[in-house]
């Protein structure tokens, strides 16, 4: 990437984690494209992990899912592959990471069926063009993300508590946060809490479960919204025998702009 | 049904359905409830449906999909049984009727999956609240559907044509449908066309495929929705071994209300 300029579309992204020019974090890439989650599991557990998303919209929005064995996302990167497009994935094996390759070659098999799920960055663009600041930007670190008390509905084997991601803002910025959100359900949509961590289970809001922890000033409340990492904590731990999904932050990039979530 | 008053809520219309004591159309009953078309199919097919619903949302908007072998809707009517809830049904066999009982006693299986999909009437009745009128509401009559040539997205061995429903309005009526219709995603959501039929592939206004005609006043437009029957159409169209569904019009009445399915 040293002498690359910042690749400006998902599909520039996309060919680059192919060539192997790319094998890191892809936030801030292709600004304005949507970035997605990627959950891929054989076929015998495709229906239940395609039926817990359907039923948990917030945490699990669905942007596309493959033929089984086809690794094509057709309705979102036409062309695309999910074995070699991503810049990095983990391979498990009955819940344990097993494997962090570069591209699914060894891995791919002809009963597999990858789902592709919204992402956070979409509505973070669409909260920074409203004014509303994202303090986990201003401090350059991951945003922090807590397992809550809140259940998601069961789905065959598939269950656990919903995982949400946390901003800092005003009661002013939580509205206006809210507004702008609500236009993008399929990326989390609005916020699913705010205010008392506690009353959903969360008990020190300075020690998050994954990513990292954010200053949070005086007049400000923690807002708390549905996160991506929910299915994948699910899906893994459910401790199906193989499943892949993307390396954290290394997300897969669609042709879809952030525009193309907004409604239906 | 002589003695009886108006079943005026969700429950109350399944109770009678399941006592025996009610078998025919669904229309009118329990107002404000929202209502579902049926589909029901052996898992093996289940992964197959549910991604033709999930990438097909206009014509197959969901509203709950059953665990394999569960005959109850917990989203959506917790208690209910979809094998005796629904005032008649339609049992179909390499895409033939066979049956249409007024339950499922001797059809029921352990291996099938129940879908809901939302149903015109939820908009119809918020377009009535708009002061849009409805024609063949006014008129008495079954909404006129056609097959047209816009494509369901494929899925699995389930692809066709989407079936559409229509209603002539003014222009001004069609904006303010549109306006109005556009806060049930989960009910076909905004119209797919207005105007020339034959862009969509309909060759005589005249004749619906499904359903009844209705007048075009001067100064009016068909306005075309994505039509419930499509998911049934093609449901049928793939000829699977054995297929429930409701019978047209004898629909299974929720516990939602219509404002329930208004935005996510």
């Amino acid at each position: 990437m040293a002498q690359e300029v910042i690749p400006n579309t998902g599909a520039r992204v996309r060919w680059l984690a192919r060539a192997g020019e790319l094998s890191g974090p892809t936030a801030g890439l292709a600004m304005g494209y949507v970035q997605a989650n990627l959950v891929v599991v054989p076929r015998d557990l495709a229906f239940d992990f395609l039926l817990f998303c359907q039923r948990n919209p917030k945490p699990c929005p669905l942007l596309d899912v493959t033929e089984a064995g086809s690794p094509e996302p057709r309705l979102v990167a036409p062309g695309a592959d999910l074995r070699t497009d991503l810049p990095r994935y983990r391979v498990h094996r009955n819940g344990e990471v097993v494997d962090e390759p570069t591209d699914l070659g060894r891995w791919w098999r002809d009963d597999l069926v990858g789902f592709l799920l919204g992402c956070s960055f979409t509505f973070e663009s669409a909260l920074l063009q409203a004014g509303v600041p994202v303090r986990h930007l201003e401090q350059g670190c991951n945003v922090p993300m807590y397992r809550t008390s809140i259940a998601c509905r069961p789905a065959g084997i598939f269950h656990g508590p919903m995982v949400v991601s946390m901003r800092p803002l005003t009661p002013g910025q939580a509205v206006t946060a809210t507004r702008v959100c609500g236009r993008f359900p399929r990326a989390h949509g609005v916020p699913v809490h705010f205010g008392d961590p506690e009353a959903i289970g969360i008990h020190d809001i300075g020690k998050p479960d994954f990513g990292d922890p954010v200053e949070m000033r005086p007049g400000e409340v923690p807002v708390f919204w549905a996160c991506g990492v929910t299915p994948q904590a699910v899906a893994m731990q459910a401790r199906p025998p193989f499943l892949i999904t993307h390396k954290p932050g290394h997300m897969f990039v669609t042709d879809l702009r952030d525009t193309d979530l907004e409604g239906e």
